[in-house]
């Protein structure tokens, strides 16, 4: 019988297309729809809750649904005690994805008994505690428990900061989370997806999605886009830097983008953010003014549009966030779309079983060791 | 800007090559290769050790390179008292492989300040003492250290059976862990190279790996496959009930397999495997002859081949290994392969990123709640 012959595509699956989604769509245009809703609109209109809904189940909520869907979540987002234990003994000095990613998949291994929707609910309700807590632990600040009055975003920033965020802070927040949600077949996601396709539960995959975003070829970049901001500090001196580092050919964090080649919409919406939250905080937008500068330079010098992250990450430090929990913020929004895909992935499975182009050696005799 | 075209590839990547691969190569014919070498040559002749040393370097190793990578892995084998604690926490009637998934990604988040080469060595000596004392926590036992005079085979029976094996059990179960080491690009080697391929390390990576080996689809086939063959009990029988499940439609669990279509080598090494160790230990060939059975009505009823987990199964059965260890001793020895395939993407590494066809609705416009 002779060997089927296997199509080689890309390297890193590039342009190539692995399922259908109905989930949400990016085009290098610079548009990005959410279950046919553009981001733009979400961004204006929507809340976490009802974009979380809308990505879940591929509609908007009516009232009596969200209210349904967000009492779901403050009910389940109290942490079983063993979670905290497990975190407490981890490193004070791990990288927080490690942490975060053993607290995902301890969950796994303490809540049981819960029906496949229910661990869906809590993973959604518990991600931000979780996010919030890991880091406060590490920290070694007590953990806050959420306030059921507030909303998801207003309680990452009460459980984060220990106090109460304003309306302008929250709001600001709640629009990061609505665009950090879903980004289709992303390595995260695609780590969801293959993990699924063996048919093991929603734990196992996010756990698998919290593993891939800490990549800093993934998730870790708007740490490293506030870090270079942060060292700029004006714009003078910040033109002057990315001169420097494009002259010595080093990477300038937050630029380019696997989809879009001319604008990510979602920069485009923070960027607009940013100068609303410095300016509604009462300081001057001197952080807009920055990468404002330096996103101008580096189209003007590589056609290297702004991502997410080079916005996201300005507008986290405003918000006061502490820079090691920017990953993890991330994944805070992002389990939304993981588990979009997780669902989507299962209602048509065929499990990922890739092929390889065999290059090594044949035909080796195993020599006893005297005559290696 | 028109969007480029995406390549549409079969669900699941079947039959499509994502990348190069030296580590090994199955194919339809019934012959699997690590790195050049045919897998019953191995199977003769080889350690688990050398085996693994093989996979990782791409050569047997000559005496001087096995007892220094034996001593490596030794001096690593000593668990965190940390992980310890966070197995503690978790529930006793958790799934073995959450439990197991959660003690290697908190290994990552208690082991700070290792080389990424330290990092390897220190997974695959501790990833069979996390296998049995995660089982032996989860049952009540005390943790049991590993015997320095030990292999890796004869250890993970002591640990597991808390009393050293004889030559002939650890020699067998070696047999397995050697045939179980590696196999190109399933699912969980897949999750770890879409992992690796973000830049993150390989705790993250072998967290993945661990996730997705939990699968039905995947690693969970041979404690399937134990409890059909205890449940049939004599070949008699055994053949009735694979005539009723299939008259009822019903999967046989063990038989087929993506690659091999005829045989697959690494189930007819342990058929003979199966049977010299139950009349090595005095037993008629009783489990033998009952697979033996299956095997042939599986393969003239439906022409499926018997796969590695339908003859590992019972192999671990007269051993005496707890069932719910069988899928966590499966990655005690894939985690060698996986760390390949980190280090094989990272020489040559793209991001994963596929693309997806959308499906869903487009230029819906956002309601205000009252008009929904």
């Amino acid at each position: 019988m002779s060997e089927p012959v296997s199509t080689k595509v890309p390297r890193g699956l590039y342009g190539v297309a692995v399922t259908d989604t109905s989930i949400a769509k990016s085009e290098s245009n610079g548009t990005l729809v959410y279950r046919g809703y553009e981001i733009s609109d979400l961004f204006e209109n929507s809340t976490f809750e009802e974009t979380a809904f809308l990505i879940l189940n591929g509609k908007l909520p009516n009232s009596r649904e969200l209210q349904e869907f967000s009492l779901q979540l403050k009910k389940r987002s109290t942490l079983p005690k063993n979670v905290y234990e497990v975190v407490r003994e981890l490193d004070r000095n791990a990288h927080p994805m490690d942490v975060l990613r053993t607290a995902v998949s301890s969950l796994g291994a303490v809540e049981i008994g819960l029906s496949p929707k229910e661990q869906q609910l809590s993973l959604i309700s518990k991600m931000p505690v979780l996010v919030a807590n890991c880091y406060r632990i590490s920290s070694g600040k007590e953990p806050v428990q959420p306030d059921s009055n507030l909303n998801t975003a207003a309680n990452l920033l009460y459980m984060l900061n220990g106090k109460p965020p304003t309306d302008l802070e929250s709001w600001a927040l709640e629009r990061e989370l609505i665009l950090y949600m879903e980004h289709d077949l992303n390595a995260s996601s695609f780590t969801v997806r293959v993990i699924a396709s063996t048919l093991a539960d929603i734990y196992a995959a996010c756990t698998g999605g919290v593993a891939a975003l800490k990549g800093p070829l993934h998730g870790g970049a708007n740490e490293a886009a506030i870090e270079m901001l942060l060292k700029m500090g004006n714009p003078m001196q910040g033109e002057a830097m990315v001169l420097n580092m494009l002259a010595k050919g080093e990477k300038v964090m937050g630029f380019g983008h696997r989809i879009y080649k001319e604008f990510d919409p979602r920069a485009q919406l923070s960027k607009k953010l940013l100068k609303r939250l410095e300016e509604g905080k009462g300081r001057s937008a001197s952080l807009y003014e920055l990468a404002d500068t330096v996103e101008k330079k580096m189209w003007e010098m590589k056609k290297l549009p702004a991502n997410l992250d080079f916005y996201a990450a300005p507008i986290f430090h405003v918000l006061g966030i502490p820079i090691k929990v920017y990953t993890p913020l991330f994944a805070a929004s992002r389990v939304v779309g993981w588990v979009s895909h997780y669902n989507e992935q299962l209602s048509d499975n065929k499990i990922f079983r890739p092929d390889a182009i065999y290059v090594g050696p044949n035909k080796l005799k195993y020599l006893p060791m005297n005559e290696r």
